[in-house]
């Protein structure tokens, strides 16, 4: 028998079990993670790049909006930086000097830096007692896990492999979110020399292979868009859904315009996977800025240093409303979104169709 | 409500609604597809790389074993062959024997061709009144489609995109398969031209976009390998499977003891698309073919002539026990597969979960 209400509704303290995406740089507005909490849902700040004073503000203000839990995304990439590589910055700095022409960049806007504030912004999220912590790109450190633990928040890891899941289960994970390669956004892959371009199994294959590998629970993340993809998660063994580009779509969602407008006009044939952007394979609607990179044959450099490189040209392209040089994330159901909803109708229509598929 | 009878099982004239995919290369003995024809499902001659006599021979042979519809798949490929391509033979030539000298692969082994007899092959599926064509790479010519109408033959294409499977419903074919990313063998993309590397949209994705779109049955391929995956595809809108690697790995399968074995022992964190094999991108277990092919900087030449290059290679390695030269097409749900089962055993294990999870 497949139920709509699965043990992770108990576990999250959630209504119904439907997670919205933690997508860093500024997607995941406020209002958008209090609507999806005050929904029934499971609303997540995306803090992956967000300075440690932000995110304490914006938790304080999600919790004058909502009393429901929330989550807070963090990023935890262990990535290698290879010397080598650091001596290829001038090679990248001039594709993106030649590539941000248009948007007026020039030399001294490009940025190269690895510092990342992890601990402080672990430090917030431990200071203002956040319901549950939820990561990319790995697990949080032992010490940091054991802090987690202690003060009772649950940890939420999203993994691209069965042995990913095997890895976070035995850390001491909740709850785990398998990302299949229809995902928008970037690849949650841990070990990137392993697997350049991230792991890419599609959401159908992988979704059963790790329920089928660890006891926690496991949520389904990569294409799903409505009622048809929350049963079919559960079929395949998942006990919910994790969605990012449905709720980027949303009404609250906290994109450019123009990049929304992209989401309701594209197609399933139009994402790429690229590291142009931040170094890390990432799936979005393929733009000139990452046809230009390529075509330069120069490889990006690794994550987060490309990310600080293309901050300038992403922020211009912003300003200037060029949409062919913004990072499109978006994932491969792209037919599914048409219109600028509320969260909260997102969150109810979906799982109206669900009850009435089960019948 | 998800009921497992779907129409298609009347379209198709089937118990279940299961089909065996029509891989080519010799997997599809006729013992596999009269097991699976005479267990409730549609079994599928591969005949894309078969001579219109051994066709024939095989259809006689299953109707001796099953009185049952069954079906024979085509390939229908229209890729342009640039005259600049022909030009890089020699390069091709160099790689291929370098590669294939532990076979003991002389230049004399490699072999270019571009003909095929599809007009031949198709004769003989008229002449013995096969009830069904199932078309990969694209659809039937329109004189050819006619003709398989007017006596009265169903058709099925394999699609995909959204775009693929409109014009394969606008040409009049009977039933879709839809082919996710997750799929094991060749891309079944029409327009080679436009997706390179195939147009790779996850099935979980991929399903729901193509019912969408279309009036006519879709039936979900690429990472089913049990009765969870039968009723996900169910819930996303479709009206069945088709599996191709959970099949590869029955006790009927024509493939060799050892890619029987490889397909036993991997993990979903293997296979890569690859246009080594055949220069059209397909999907198969990562060994040192593949990865000599990619490292020596070559690009492949077009299907079919890649395919016709590499044919020695293949039939040295396999007569000689080679697994590391052989071609291992699965798909992403490897972790499903563990033994040698009857046909008959992986359906009625199927049909018998996805009941237990409809409850």
């Amino acid at each position: 028998m497949i139920t709509l209400h699965t043990p992770i509704c108990d576990v999250l303290n959630i209504k119904y079990p439907i997670i919205q995406a933690g997508m860093a740089g500024g997607s995941t507005t406020v209002e958008l993670i209090a609507n999806v909490c005050n929904a029934g849902g499971l609303g997540t700040l995306g803090a992956g790049y967000m300075m440690p004073d932000d995110i304490r503000k914006a938790i304080r203000d999600i919790k004058q909006q909502t009393d429901r839990p929330f989550a807070v995304n963090m990023f935890c990439a262990k990535d290698p930086i290879n010397p080598n590589e650091k001596k290829r910055e001038h090679e990248v700095k001039d594709v993106l000097v030649s590539t941000g022409k248009h948007l007026g960049i020039k030399e001294e806007d490009i940025q190269f830096h690895t510092s990342d504030p992890f601990d402080e912004r672990f430090q917030v999220l431990i200071e203002e007692e956040v319901p549950i912590i939820s990561t990319a790109f790995g697990i949080l450190p032992a010490d940091k896990m054991e802090a987690a633990k202690k003060r009772n928040i649950k940890v939420i890891s999203m993994v691209t492999t069965v042995k990913e899941a095997m890895i976070a289960e035995r850390a001491g994970v909740d709850v785990i979110v398998a990302q299949g390669s229809d995902a928008g956004g970037h690849r949650s892959t841990f070990d990137i020399k392993e697997h350049p371009q991230g792991a890419n199994i599609g959401t159908f294959s992988l979704i059963p292979q790790v329920v089928e590998n660890v006891k926690i629970p496991v949520v389904a993340a990569g294409g799903v868009m409505n009622g048809r993809g929350l049963v079919a998660a559960l079929a395949l063994g998942a006990q919910g859904v994790q969605m990012g580009t449905k709720f980027l779509g949303s009404k609250e969602s906290g994109i450019h315009p123009l990049y929304k407008k992209a989401l309701f006009d594209s197609t399933e044939e139009q994402t790429v996977i690229t590291k142009n952007f931040s170094g890390r394979p990432a799936r979005g609607i393929k733009n000139t800025f990452i046809e230009e990179f390529d075509d330069s044959g120069v490889p990006p450099l690794p994550y987060p240093i490309q990310n600080t490189a293309t901050s300038s040209i992403r922020k211009e392209a912003s300003k200037q409303n060029q949409i062919e040089y913004m990072s499109l994330w978006a994932g491969q159901g792209l037919r599914f979104i048409h219109q600028e909803n509320p969260a909260e109708m997102i969150i109810k229509e979906l799982m109206g169709e669900a009850e009435k598929i089960l019948g």
